[in-house]
């Protein structure tokens, strides 16, 4: 179970209201490769690795990505909360607020709602930790064209740690992968449903 | 930001591997009316709540049904998890595994994938608070349905614990839609972009 | 079955060709929280409704509610009929028009489908009327957002009396609720399915 | 607007409780040809219509297939009404039940929520009247293999009676795109935002 | 199965980047009525067609729309790839780029991805070659919506062939359709799980 | 552009009709995982991969799995060309035959259609190519899942071919990745809208 903790892993701070750049963020709250993608592919996926190590690593890395969805939602809120709605519609975000008032909505910048189909689980290690390595690289990506995308220095900080993050995790999950790889190697295991001669 | 702790809300058991209440019990993960929904539902609308007291309400309840969340996975995960693919198929999870494996994935028990369009966020606390009450009633009434579907003695008892608490939930969002009208009618509150005669 | 009459049930008027207003009424066409949603929310749900009232009170409500998506199907047409394609583009209207020309088509003003998954139907009648309070107070705020995004007299008239009917209905809803509930408590009722101790 | 008159457009009855065949019933209901996808692809159609006749053409079908969509309602609700959770779940509608219970949902017979992506209104008419014709093609395709799918003679007569009306709908549609084409052809036609040396 | 050779159908040239247009471009790639919606519909539909002749002509003109698919994308891509970032977000791809960065992705103008909602296959040859009637004829009205779109000529000399094709496209299923027809009529045929007196 | 050749990258063949684990093949069509979404994910990564090498990698093996997507097709055809609807439903086809006949339609095996919110391209070359070594182990898992669920050995046969080529694709998208990174880090490159010190 989680416990929540009344402050940011990290503050927060925008230099002045942004709309247009506000609506861009909404990449990583509620888009394919944003941090609530990541938090439920890792921690769905923890069920059923076969470690204690990688359930671990699973299930603390997803509860940090719920960090960073609360420092990237927050985020999203500061830059649009002194804005009228005028303002909302001029600078493009318009639908959402016609849709969503001033909510921070799990949905993509053009407004597309988050799907699970945007993550996997297969309940195989091996293929579940190189989705997260993939999922990683995309994160870090998608921080990149953010980061590209304004000069507002206290966003940047912030879009910068988070980068950061991504790409510690992506790290961690090449270890982890690789610590599977000699687990699955080991005589005493099998797959559930798979004779060894099917394993080649 | 949440910090993970290792045991469960509440210990849970099941007396024997049955693949078909699986099915029914990922209603309760991924469905529209599940603990996933809950939780978001209420976590994401916490942002624009205009009293610490709101926006305490929905994030500890939200956070709570992430813990329901993992009560539920971990039901499903123990129910399956000595099954063979053969005994998946035979008891109508074969697509389930087909796609999924062994995983606890976001989705129906049909196969439909979560998506944030079950859930509403519109940044007006009465909508949204309302929005959640009747999200407590489709949980207690999907729980009375699951508890129809079994007779297992364990599972049972996790369920009625579960639709307890839905209950409580739902008491809870009723006294704090009081409080927030109560709020909203005193006379230095407006909001964004209204005009006080518009509020009619 | 439905009769079709041949108007409006008010009559609806544009003061000035208006894109980007138009754009934003989509939301009451197909929005999460529109005049589509509601009324297939309550049509769909009469069919378990549990007495003759509330079955009644459903389809006539959704009724309704299906003229109000044909008044404001006719204020989007209104608003944009004369515009060029070049004038749709840079209001904001370009990819609609890309993909469905001056067609008046169901999805949310940022171009999403609509989909069922906006709306719930259980079977149970306490949950299902308790949605639908929820949907007529998120319909209610959404008609306060447009209203907040136009001051075109004729559109903010027909905008008010929709708005007043969602706050009309959200009170018939609640007598309903009652009504149930009270049917519910009576010695002669039991769900399917539900033996009567387990509905404590 | 329409007016609900208390009656189904012809009678419905069903020879047995018959859950299996409610699932597939509801491809009728919430699949991508049902009765649903064409009433809705029909009236949204007609705001762009370029005559009074195709206009009221498109409004007058599309009430009719609301009028089967009740039907074919009613047959779902009539053939599970009488059955317990333990039957809906062996006759393959346990997930159904989980999510929706007894009620009448607008989805498909797996499960997937109904959307607007099944259908498609491009403000041009000879499209629109040309997806038309195909939909009522493929809700006669989809009756056939209903009517392959059941023996009770009273569902066969209902289904058989729906069949016949696409059939019906098909040719009248066919005579609109005639007299569609012969009204562009006129000199005093142009559709909006094209020059006549485009149309070739 | 396919032979990729390394060149268009037919080469494609812009005059000049302009990422407004590129927006509406996509369109034709991953909108309802694109190219790929095109391609998938046919080839999927293939599999069941009754006759060499009508399998021939679907796959063959599926694989001509992938070849359109490819001129399409290549279009878009010319379009932005020498603007910068700043720019996109100006001409409204500033979602498109956030979630995408300057991929070529399978979703429409506002960002909705692609779905095989979009497009059907029945198993019965007239209704789905009736569905291939109406998705040519509602790819020729979207091709003459961008031509309304764009004074590029190089743009316009693309768009215009490719327009051409969906005409010829629509005349050859109409073809087919005669064929299919009279192929049924004929007494060695029957559907599978039809006897002659259900066919009427 | 493609050209099809009329015959499958390698014949397919089917002991008997087997309805329930064609059920299970249309994983390999249209799920997540299946040879659609390998297709798909790499033809339009194609647009962005920096050196002619990488663009022709990606075009070869989605073409590549194309022939894979028709030889799975294929297979499901042949599963269940010779049975009955009835036979369909007893063996949990009925809804897909209800709503697609005897069609192969891109969908999963419990009806979900095939959206591309299953892939993504980025336009950045790292991220993209560890998406596509992702995306191989998961089919490999996704092959070795469907090789626990079937004894016919004429479609073991084929499954162990086309698993095993996702294990070569995996090892070619490897190297691929380890060429674009020196590539990248060689001076003469820089991605646009990025300066050298934003790329650490």
């Amino acid at each position: 179970m989680w416990i929540y903790v009344k402050h940011l892993q990290r503050p927060v701070r925008v230099s002045r209201c942004d709309v247009g750049l506000a609506k861009l963020i909404l990449t990583q709250f509620g888009s394919p490769d944003g941090e609530f993608s990541a938090s439920w592919r890792y921690i769905t996926q923890a069920f059923t690795m076969p470690t204690g190590r990688t359930k671990a690593l699973l299930i603390d890395t997803g509860t940090e990505e719920l960090a960073h969805l609360e420092m990237v939602g927050t985020l999203f809120h500061m830059l649009i909360r002194d804005a009228t709605p005028q303002q909302l519609r001029n600078a493009g975000l318009g639908e959402q607020y016609a849709v969503h008032g001033f909510a921070t909505f799990l949905n993509a910048p053009g407004g597309e709602p988050w799907t699970s189909s945007y993550i996997q689980a297969t309940g195989d290690p091996v293929a579940d930790l190189t989705e997260d390595m993939a999922a990683e690289q995309k994160a870090r990506a998608a921080y990149e064209r953010l980061l590209c995308s304004t000069n507002d220095p206290d966003v940047r900080e912030v879009l910068s740690f988070l980068r950061e993050r991504e790409v510690v995790h992506f790290q961690r999950f090449g270890e982890a992968l690789q610590h599977v790889q000699s687990y699955l190697d080991s005589p005493r295991h099998l797959w559930p449903g798979f004779t060894s001669e099917q394993k080649d």
